[in-house]
């Protein structure tokens, strides 16, 4: 069973509102390889397993429980970009005559507006919905931990991309957070297949990147958080059986199991009257 | 942040392996109204929500983190039905000229022996994968709560439906379990919107049926869960402010918060050699 | 405008229920060539028609009419083959611990069962929901016009084949029925053709088969449908000045335009307590 | 059977060309909430209508009835909205050189361009096509009553969205039209409940909002048009036996069933020569 | 089997960088009538061709073979118009600060930047992916060619509305040279139905349009690659038995099989270090 | 350009018509990891590849020239598993009353026999349709090769599961050769990892199998083809480079490039009149 506590496992930075920006970072959500697809796979995967080896389930589960955190964080950043946009004269307040959302449609993914209350959607850059096809768990240990291994280095190349397309600081701040726990997912998930025999060489990270590149990495990177899994468990587990020595990563370091961050504050979003959200201004007077 | 403890939220009970049984039960789990449609539906609304009124985000997220242990308890339930399919032998062990799987497919969904090691899919019952277009965020409370309503009442709806479907035991607890979980659930959206003016009459529950009919539900009648939201919190909210006080069902009694319940153990699968599933036993040799 | 009389176009012939056939007669309901694609194909195109020959928006019009009626016409012949379905006890009063609709689901759509209360839906033999993508409206009038000569002309193809399926009553009446309107229809796109040049030779009816042959379409025959269109305009059209003169298919014959058949009665369907439809005869007592 | 006059619902009013406005109407037209889906959702929910109390399947194919020329009114609006655009010399006569739809595609759906001839498709907001999943017809009375009301005010919901995208006439004449039918459609839905013993209470109209802030609805308002159904039935049926009496609204007022509007002219479209549309120019000459 | 020779069947020609035609030129790559679609229909139906008259699987895999050519000229020109977009200090060179790919998305295809490494993507205009329920094969050769002539006819009617959408020198050649062998195609399928009955007229062909109204078509027809098929056979086959005597088409002249094309050089494309692409740089340094 | 001799890449062998193995066999045609997405993903990545590395493109393109073969393959094998089903007096003459397909419907893809004249289709085991969203091509090298190491051993291990599910010879003798094949491409793009420094270990082949486990694979094992690429050039590549020296499987041996097999006929198919196939036989009288 699953238990919550009202933290974001990132702080949401304030920008300037950013539709544009918005619509790319919904591939981050709800992408062939966002966090929404991260989350399902590793809980079927986790679920479905089978066999004794119970250190591989606890393993997909650490991390299945960071997606959900994950998955909450970008919600929160895309309705921060929202918050505002297509109004000139303050939040909620422009007036019909205006036709206030009408420059907010440029550039935006339309269904922000229309669909959502200028809030996140679960669908990618290009408004696809999100697909149960992409969950790959076909029960096999090795083919799900390398389909795994290509999950987590396409989710770090993706963000790399996106990142360079904004310099918005609300989507870099929580790209440059996820870049490096997906560094560390993908540690995890090379390292699961070295118990299996594989020696990666230099290969990882994927891409080849410097992970101090992006100034938000860094401060993360000092906190060790790349060669790190959080505790997520009330219970013990066997994560460390597998998550321990050496990195499968060129950068370096001991991999080692930390407790979860501090945690930041989940933003009260203001109304949006123009939207109809929440909509009971005026019942309530 | 989410935290977990490994207790299904349910327990398992054991019957006879059923791959037509698992077949029409993922409309549970992956289908238009099933438990990933209502798991991803609240987080999305919880995480969207704007404005003040944050007891209704409080109930949004209470429902949505016990829809995380419905997933895992019907992913769990699939695959006890999936287990020791399409094999006279004993599990894993038939031959190849048996073509052991050649019976299992028969009124089953092939991917369950083709994609998933005879394990549990993001798929409803045609097949069709979980799609994100599903899910009903539009920000406005009154619509999204009317909404909820109607996803809860299909839920039930559907569950009875498939439950007079099959005689097995392992999908029939399941379901009574859940039955009465959707039953608590419509009367958690229905309440909000007594909060907002509305007066149900005898309308609920929907479908109009005796909710004592079906055995497995009766035991959990009796506990009170059908009026009865569970604490997932590690910290406090304001779920109670709307979850108090005369039940909006014909059922009556009164609605009240409660602890989770004591937790059943996730069953440990058997290997599935002529699954490849994990496909570790030679390698540990 | 559109206007309404309660009446079928074709009758509904009494047969024993038939799942299986239900469901692979969803392919002239909700499948790529069927009756719903019919229907918005020809209303986009005469909605979207530019330029001033009315006389061909005028034939997409009297066609899109029909197929309203041809949609109607197979959701309530589907109904009847699912009517008393999974009920080995009398049309909805199977008891619970009969599990009665396990017999219902092999070789049948589950949906008709947990989505449709024993129903039509739209959607195709296998399953897959109806798309707008299939629609063909590129306002070219000769491309137009090809695809819609394609498209009846495969609708005929598929229900022939569907035809040999099942020897139930009830399927063969309407297909029949729709099998000779469809090469009255696969007349007129083709006879619009030859206002612009074509001649078709002996290429008509595609596929090569005798209209004969299929005992239900006989009489339809002997009635000229197969040559004729129905009108359904309240008002004015120029219909007339393509649909006339002789026919482009190899049966002979002039085509003219008629009034529509007399009507038959649109069957009032049976409550179905164990899929709680329509759920109200409790509240009613 | 349907029959036929033709007449749109509404005027179109003339104004200048706008594709990024017809890309987002396209919402109205065939979006998961828009009028494709209202129209097949009552078809279906009609024609499979269970039991003897025909007075609520009168309601729903009268919603029917008018829904299908509402989405002939919502094609011929995007047709309006796109006749002219990418064309700087007058409709159809720019040259190659001139590349004259390059302006077109900014902010535009290319399919407008490059799949229909400037003319409206079964798509929404986003380009996604429309969907048969999007159908609730459950069969269980009070589940689709629910599901109506749902629809109906999401129908409301993000009309009011779209209208204040644009500035557009004759987008939002059209806009405004349709607010006003669905208030009246969602009272015919919520007054259904009433039947079965619900009282709403002040909660609707949904969205919460004044239905005369749009200059363009009050003009329907004062005619009555949001308490009223029209008959569209050339026979006789039950429709009164549930619409009448007071309105479950806000608003006020008492609902009544009317005759249709007197009908405003279809446009006759200008042939668009660089789209090939309708093609015939050379060949008649 | 196939066999291949590092060949374009046509010349790229260099223009600026031009996100904005690469999004509208997928519509001729993975969209509905592009060539994706032609390629595999054709392969499914030469593969699943009924019966001894096996000049007809001839003709069917003679057009499957030069589709293949077709995917990978619309391929290289795609990358073409990527290359270099969203960099204004030279290929791949930009810094983080600059947001380079910042101005790249306005009007663009986001995942080319995303997903492809600015490069191609099996998707339509609209981003919708390739979709195999496209594929006509129905086994009916009247059907089957009559599908053919339509798909073939669509495809010149996109490509001439897909080219006056820019005036890029890139997807002006390829799609001068797509639409002159669409023509030759058509010829192709509208012959076989001569063989059969069919007198054309003046219809063909579709749309009505002078083929040498664009200047990049006309040096092809000058060739006579309007009324030719190339032959990519290493053996015998029957393909002259249909394609042989007068045209089909208004435009006149013979049709006669010829060699295909000398053959153009496969461009090698630069390495984009802000796409991480290939990502070997560091590597073998 | 490619060139094409008719010849198949491996025998048909015949067996009893079977449309159950059809059906699961179209898993390896038209699914997620199917022979359509390996010759698509391959193709894409060939033609999209960017810098110099010109080994890794012709190691792309070889092993996309060989997949054209095996859809063809797969294609004329599920063509004979349907020729003759659901006809018990021969192929193509049951009469009209005996409902001849009736039969062949149970367990069976309708549409097998509705839209392929009992022929292959673009889609998978469970009826979906092919996915252009499945193509996995982002361009950077070690990610794409990962993700093809994954494709190729999810390949096998769907093709070992399905080899079980059936003893037709047709279906099993196809799976034997492109199991074996499967094998050698995960040991091309495992191979060309090495070059980047992984070492593998023994984690190949995946699944862990004897591949002489299945007597239909030993002959081809015995004949080198696990460790071998085909070469379909007709020019010179630089294949060799990469695709040299010891074996990645613990099978052990040397790779090494070799002529493609001698070629197999391409069956002539029966023609099918019940289902107007190809529908010809009246004309040419």
């Amino acid at each position: 069973m699953y238990f919550y506590k009202e933290d974001l496992i990132n702080m949401i930075v304030p920008d300037k509102p950013d539709p544009a920006a918005a619509k790319v970072l919904q591939e981050t959500l709800g992408g062939q390889f966002g966090e929404m697809r991260t989350m399902m796979q590793f809980f079927f995967q986790s679920s479905n397993f089978r066999g004794k080896e119970k250190k591989y389930r606890d393993l997909l589960r650490a991390v299945f429980l960071e997606e959900i955190a994950h998955v909450e964080l970008v919600q929160n950043t895309i309705n921060q970009l929202l918050n505002g946009a297509g109004d000139s004269n303050g939040v909620g307040n422009a007036g019909i005559d205006g036709a206030p959302l009408n420059d907010a449609i440029k550039d935006a993914n339309p269904h922000h507006f229309i669909m959502g209350a200028q809030s996140s959607l679960p669908v990618d850059a290009g408004g696809n919905p999100w697909n149960g096809s992409w969950v790959y768990c076909h029960g096999n240990l090795v083919a799900d931990m390398l389909n795994n291994v290509v999950l987590e280095s396409t989710g770090v190349l993706q963000k790399t991309r996106i990142y360079e397309m904004s310099t918005n600081k609300a989507l870099r701040e929580t790209l440059g957070f996820l870049i490096v726990r997906d560094n560390a997912h993908q540690n995890a998930f090379a390292k699961a297949l070295e118990t299996l025999g594989v020696e990666w060489g230099k290969v990882f990270p994927v891409p080849n990147y410097d992970i101090n590149k992006y100034p938000e990495c860094k401060k993360f990177v000092d906190m060790g958080f790349h060669n790190a899994l959080f505790n997520f468990r009330l219970d013990q587990d066997l994560l460390g059986e597998i998550f321990n020595g050496q990195t499968p990563s060129r950068n370096g370091g001991d991999l080692n199991i930390m407790q979860p961050p501090v945690g930041y504050p989940v933003p009260q979003m203001p109304e949006m009257p123009n939207e109809h959200s929440p909509g009971l201004y005026d019942l309530n007077n």
